[in-house]
């Protein structure tokens, strides 16, 4: 059946601490200025909700995105623009949810360990390094960034205003509003 | 906020082979040729997707029926009508969805247990009482009925056509399409 729709889902994956949150508050304000319908899935959002049993093993971390994306799917089929901004450190579970959800684009928020781990907005790299937290994506646990991200936000390079205006600008191009 | 909104939960409730898939298949094909947005989120998609991991204990139950209802919340709220026929058999937890989805029907399927097990579609019951099934509702596990159901439908004494025509008569009565 074809029907235009509005629905997208929007996954921005990267370190702790690249800026992903940060960037889509400001994308899910402008969108809903715009008269979009949005939902944000953030990772404490969707754990308390959806996830509350798991941890951070890599079966735990696919059960966690295979969850989200479950639920991505439902929202961006009935025409909400779906912000997704979890760490999703693994490239196969990014592109099976590319490959289930009909309408996907992929935002790669590509700030350096480097920055993230200066920044250390929560004090979890600092924990990590310590070894106090294990398992943390980056330090003993890996990260693969996407191959062709349809954007990559460089929020080192760029203000937060400049990486929400190429994210909003991206959904444009992908929806309509009816 | 207040905002015209089209969104409603539909919670149908009642034992296994009461005939609440068979009334929300109904009601689904019904409210799509209205225009209406429908989402069904039976115990099969869902458990798939979401609840691959949970048994039938009280706590297992009352997770999965938590993790539907965070779903059902965020389709409602972006204006989808979405059909929930699960056995949810502790009132307590159907209370809770109430509270937290703000806009909420319950639908009681109330076919008794006896014409229930008479149909055995699946061939539960006899599983059930042969205990090669435990923790059965109606069974060896209990079902606390609603006590102020917004709608009951008796497929045993209506035709499935009446319940359907029932249950899209109190959707519409509760939801306006835009």
């Amino acid at each position: 059946m074809s029907k235009l729709h509005n629905g997208l889902a929007v996954w921005f994956t990267g370190l702790s601490g690249a800026g992903k949150s940060t960037i889509c508050d400001g994308v899910e304000q402008e969108l809903r200025n715009q008269g979009y319908r949005v939902e944000v899935l953030d990772g404490d959002v969707v754990r308390e909700g959806l996830t509350k049993d798991l941890g951070f093993s890599k079966a735990d971390r696919d059960t966690n995105i295979r969850r989200i994306g479950f639920v991505t799917k439902l929202l961006t089929r009935n025409d909400v623009v779906v912000l997704v901004p979890v760490i999703s450190p693994y490239r196969a579970m990014r592109d099976e949810m590319r490959a289930q959800i009909d309408s996907f684009a992929e935002v790669y928020v590509s700030t350096p360990l480097a920055v993230c781990e200066q920044r250390d907005v929560k004090g979890l790299y600092k924990k990590a390094r310590a070894g106090e937290i294990k398992q943390f994506t980056g330090i003993d646990d890996p990260y693969e960034p996407p191959l062709n991200p349809e954007l990559e936000c460089k929020t080192h390079e760029s203000s937060v205003e400049d990486c929400v205006h190429q994210v909003v600008a991206l959904i444009q191009s992908r929806t309509a509003i009816a």
